[in-house]
């Protein structure tokens, strides 16, 4: 027998399942199961005959590009494209600093392996998206977690942990942030606390890394476009890398994301990139610079926040019917999560083991916790599942935590009261 | 002014950019540069329209999972169809060892990151692919060459290194090796030395990491199928990682690629992946699916076997008449590339700028080589340019090799004479 482990990197022998990933899984496997786990656009929704028309016609056009290796930083007209779309979101810049990466997740990874030796500190919000944690902590970084209240980033927080680091003589690569409907939390931080983080940034000679899917997809009358307006945007100096997707606009089977960076860390991932996958898929790169050009994204996006928004609605009902005064959540405004704090001494990372044996999965909350906290939340996705599927999910968690809260409680929670 | 290269790591303030990339941003720039530069597949080959057909009736299916994220591992059916795929090249596997990478790129990257530290040696060929190359080096591994003659890896200067690195206290994690039609020489591993190889890995307790793109390209006549045996066909203990892709034989655009792998590391590889890209596009794994299915890729390969014999046959004249008695290449028996020797004083590197005034492109053949040398080495890809072009190219070529003989030679080839 061969000890494979003896063949691993320090690295090899870390590296996490990812809990949404692993729920995904779950999910594809029993088609009954209700999944509010991976945060999935709704496949009714995608512009199905518009991406018919334009994959007959890219492919009727024999032109070879299309179905042939692409320049490593993406498709040109793409490229421009994206200058012009984050010109929209009030972000000045230009084809040298852009990148198309193969979804954001490299793009994440990308930043991480150029930035971050092991040992390293980048700062994460707590929560925070896993996908990221994972990229951080897959190149050994140590990642530090700082607390959000309803604004954002707590500054005073923030600046603590930056003394704090400073007096043991480390220095914080970045912050990653969400601020556009995060995920997890599907909050959406306030244009004050954003101006308060580019000043951090600037005061403390600091990065920021922020990521941007979700922004598009603000609900109508609860959030505005201004509100949304990346940090990126008024970034005078050059301290923000920005992550942006298709994945939650057009289709995420495009794998087609892309950062924005200041020039000469635009071409180190470039560079970088080289060796990750030589380029993002050419064919996705043209479907998705045609669904732009043909104005497809601009006609589907204002349709994916009605849609969203509904759904949105349906869970918080279903949520109130179900769990009203025992379960606490923040109205999201846009986006793809609704978050849910149970009480203390619910841990729903064991409920979530009723839950699937009633046929609905969620993350548990656990999981975009640095710190190890937040054993009592729950991340729900509400935008793959159907209304009457939302409904019915809800019910089963309902009935799932009604089992839970009746059990004794653990020595633990116990002790948490 | 930010110092950018106060924020990255090690690995980012090492990382180098693709020579071959590098050749390929050059043509794309000016399309009356001939390139024989990077291993693109031929455009006017693809199956334009299959693939039309197949978009088509893929998108009016309207069924979810071809828009949406998809398995890390790859999509079902794709992977039992590779396991098929591979069992014809006398592979015995199962969907528990086979993962869908994003390109091979992506596969040797996942490889290097999962077995690789820095300071850990990788062997590989002198030559050996740029691109693995980079991505072992990404990592900072210590890369050690191993001497290749006519029939392959030179096992006795493996045993010696081998022996010298045991003394040194390192033992190499793998060797990498491209056995059919190599990256950048073309040449075909005797059947012996494959064997010997893996008698080699199991003495040694060494994995063999065999990269097989171009191995359903043998060229009729010139070599047989029962030639290009995977090493990984016999690999009774689990020794080798073996990673394959459709780039070259459907179309690069795709990105979709295998590895199959001992069940313990595949599993590993899946998780990696998880943080690399989340999956491999899911669009164009049905579109590789379906086109395996419909028996587009059997249809296709003896067609681009004809294809690619014919313009290497139109390069190997063309050399010929330029080049005879001067540079020395070893015709091929498949794949893409054409390596050729040329006089020891002439650097290859400096007649590239030549040949670049007068419009025609190759990469110069040191990339390939981890211990410097090969400055009288060019790499030459015969499958992307028309025959015409090819032609044309090499006349280029000639003129640029008669004038860079005629120029005083510099002081370092002097002295190598």
């Amino acid at each position: 027998m061969i000890n494979y482990e003896s063949y691993l990197s320090v690295s090899g022998t870390r590296m996490q399942q990812s809990p949404i990933r692993q729920m995904g899984t779950v999910a594809a496997q029993n088609p009954d199961i209700i999944s509010f786990a991976p945060g999935y656009p709704a496949p009714e929704a995608f512009a199905w005959d518009d991406y018919r028309e334009i994959a007959t016609s890219l492919l009727a056009g024999r032109q070879g590009g299309v179905l042939q290796y692409g320049p490593t930083r993406g498709h040109k007209p793409l490229l421009e494209f994206l200058v012009s779309l984050v010109g929209t979101r009030g972000i000045r810049t230009s084809t040298d600093d852009i990148i198309v990466t193969t979804g954001s997740q490299q793009g994440l990874d990308v930043i991480a392996r150029l930035l971050l030796d092991p040992g390293d500190v980048a700062l994460v919000e707590l929560p925070s998206y896993a996908g990221a944690i994972t990229a951080f902590r897959n190149v050994r970084a140590d990642l530090v977690g700082v607390r959000q209240d309803r604004a954002g980033v707590d500054l005073d927080h923030l600046d603590s942990l930056t003394d704090r680091l400073a007096r043991e003589g480390r220095r914080p690569k970045f912050l990653y942030v969400v601020p556009n409907f995060q995920n997890p939390t599907g909050q959406l931080m306030s244009l004050a606390r954003r101006a308060a983080l580019l000043e951090w940034a600037e005061r403390r000679d600091m990065l920021l890394v922020e990521d941007d899917p979700y922004g598009a997809l603000y609900f109508e009358g609860a959030a505005t476009p201004a509100e949304t307006r990346p940090i990126k945007a008024d970034d005078a100096s050059g301290r923000v890398l920005y992550l942006s997707s298709f994945s939650k606009t057009l289709a995420p089977a495009f794998r087609v994301a892309w950062v924005v960076a200041p020039t000469a860390l635009a071409s180190r991932i470039e560079t970088a990139k080289q060796a990750l996958d030589l380029c993002t898929g050419s064919f996705d790169q043209h479907m998705v610079y045609e669904a732009c050009r043909r104005g497809v994204l601009d006609r589907h996006v204002p349709v994916l926040r009605a849609h969203y928004q509904h759904k949105c609605g349906v869970m918080e009902r279903a949520l109130r019917d179900r769990l009203q005064g025992q379960a606490h959540w923040m109205p999201p405004r846009g986006g793809f999560f609704l978050w849910v704090e149970l009480p203390e001494h619910i841990d729903a990372g064991r409920m979530l083991e009723r839950c699937l044996r009633r046929g609905v999965i969620y993350v548990a909350g656990r999981a975009f916790f640095v710190d190890g906290s937040g054993a009592h939340t729950v991340r729900l996705a509400f935008s793959a599942a159907s209304a009457d599927r939302i409904v019915e999910g809800i019910n089963r968690m309902g009935e799932a935590f009604s089992e839970e809260s009746a059990q004794p409680q653990a020595p633990v929670a116990v002790h948490q009261e």
